[in-house]
């Protein structure tokens, strides 16, 4: 039997896959925030109380918080030119998970979805039911107003239809030295979506997926046919059945394209496997991600593209 | 190459596992109410313009119009006295799917999952979202008040907490003659859960999944167990890899069993496979289950328990 081979901690995140036509300015941004955001995530990994879940929090928090991701402050606008978010955690040991979905009022639905997990019986709540929580749990409330950037209302102008070309999902898969995985996710959904719309993200087993015993992964791109086919939990089977992180993350996206014929069923995946070997794919133009493993700092936006960086001493 | 096998048009529905501590009197309409289903959906299945999906569909509204089932009127109560219901259903040809969570003044979801499914290009709406789609759509809106039965209302007054031992989501799973495979899924949540709890049952993958090449399956049980390992999706892949109906839903329900060590995880699933051919378990003491295949109705309630009875001709 081979020796056990060793943990590297890692954090891999991903702002969002798409077609990618955008002026150079909002790439700049994407670019931007995903390297703020994995820094984020690393310091919670490894620090002295790090951990796989603080790291996926702190990660999708901080792309909450940064304007150009489709979560938090600059999501999306429903048909009524509200903002409804969905989050999503979870960790592979215990099956522990919460989501919320439909939620308005609160900049960080990651960790509105984490106090799910952790003060209820629950994994998931919706709406006003959501949002009854947040209060409950002390969680500061926000106007709508605050939570919305002039890119986004334009696009709502301009579109008042679901655009086939922007998948903007965010998400993060992190592991730390104990071997314990999570992932986690956000979204402010579509735009021009109607009142209510539940997407892929807080649905266990298609935005995310982790299990200990094989990996953790994140997806982002057509969410309703990411849904269709349950993706994320896809990807871990293939992993159960021995491929490689790499491989499973190609297997489950060429899968979708297959099976769902009714839609452009494109996205972007990112995998760690049980030891924090990376697998990362897109069937879309381009997907912004980032992952940070020892000390060095990889990311892209277009396929085919990655950059290395070693962190900073600021961290 | 083996010749094709002919397909069994078959009807299999659920109405909910759990360990039985019940009157018998209670007991006894469990059967009635699933034999009144069962031959509601087998009519919708065979009749000129019968499919699978209208015998899904016809099935589980049959079990929300009947007062002993958790959907519809008799759905379980939520802490602040409420009823809030989850509606699903899923096709396997396109992997169409629509669901409603946390509807209110409503007496059948699943027809307004099915109207998700159709009408909009979301697969889930949540909460006042889906009330407002309801309206749009011409649902007649109810009282909760005509919703509440007596035995629900004092399940709540003497828990008011969750009860391990009652798991009464419905479901149904179908093949029609052309081999086309549907699933559908209702239920009233568990009592005195939080406002906005969203089940397992509107969980794509989870509560239930259907998929034309390998087949259809329907859970119960442990909402938040079968969640957490997206149990119905689990049953499929097991059959994608060469497993029977009846093995593969074996195997799923041992699976979270071990895999959920913080639950009861407990559960019942009925499953068919492209053909038609049943698969059914259960790891609680028993389910109400039945199903019609060839003008004979099989049915039963605790475990290893079957009465077979010819199919009246006044269907």
């Amino acid at each position: 039997m081979a020796a056990q081979e060793k943990v590297i901690p890692t954090i891999i995140v991903h702002g969002g896959a798409g077609n990618m036509r955008k002026h150079e300015q909002v790439l700049a941004e994407y670019l931007k925030g995903i390297k703020i955001a994995v820094k984020a995530g690393y310091q919670a990994l490894c620090g002295g109380t790090g951990s796989a879940l603080n790291a996926v929090e702190a990660a999708v928090s901080s792309m909450e918080d940064f304007h150009i991701f489709n979560t938090g402050r600059g999501s999306n606008l429903t048909v009524d030119g509200e903002i409804e978010m969905d989050g999503f955690i979870m960790e592979g040991k215990e099956f522990r998970t919460g989501a919320v979905t439909c939620v308005q009022h609160i900049t960080n639905p990651v960790q509105l979805a984490r106090m799910v997990m952790e003060k209820t019986d629950h994994i998931c709540l919706a709406g006003p039911g959501a949002n009854k929580f947040a209060k409950l749990m002390g969680v500061p409330e926000v106007s709508t107003e605050s939570l919305i950037v002039e890119r986004r209302r334009k696009m709502l102008e301009e579109k008042r239809s679901f655009n086939p070309d922007t998948y903007d999902t965010v998400g993060a898969v992190a592991i730390d030295a104990d071997g314990n995985i999570a992932c986690a996710m956000s979204t402010g959904g579509i735009t021009a979506q109607m009142e209510g719309r539940v997407g892929d993200a807080p649905l266990i087993g298609c935005g995310g997926y982790c299990d200990n015993d094989y990996g953790g992964v994140s997806t982002t791109g057509d969410g309703e046919a990411i849904a269709k086919v349950t993706l994320a939990r896809n990807i871990i089977f293939y992993m159960e059945q021995g491929l490689s992180a790499q491989a499973a993350a190609e297997k489950g996206l060429h899968y979708m394209e297959n099976k769902i014929q009714s839609h452009p069923a494109q996205g972007g995946v990112i995998v760690l496997d049980k030891y924090g070997h990376i697998g990362m794919y897109m069937t879309t133009q381009g997907m912004s991600w980032a992952y940070i493993q020892k000390d060095q700092l990889h990311y892209g936006l277009l396929k085919g593209e990655e950059f290395v960086e070693k962190t900073d001493d600021s961290m």
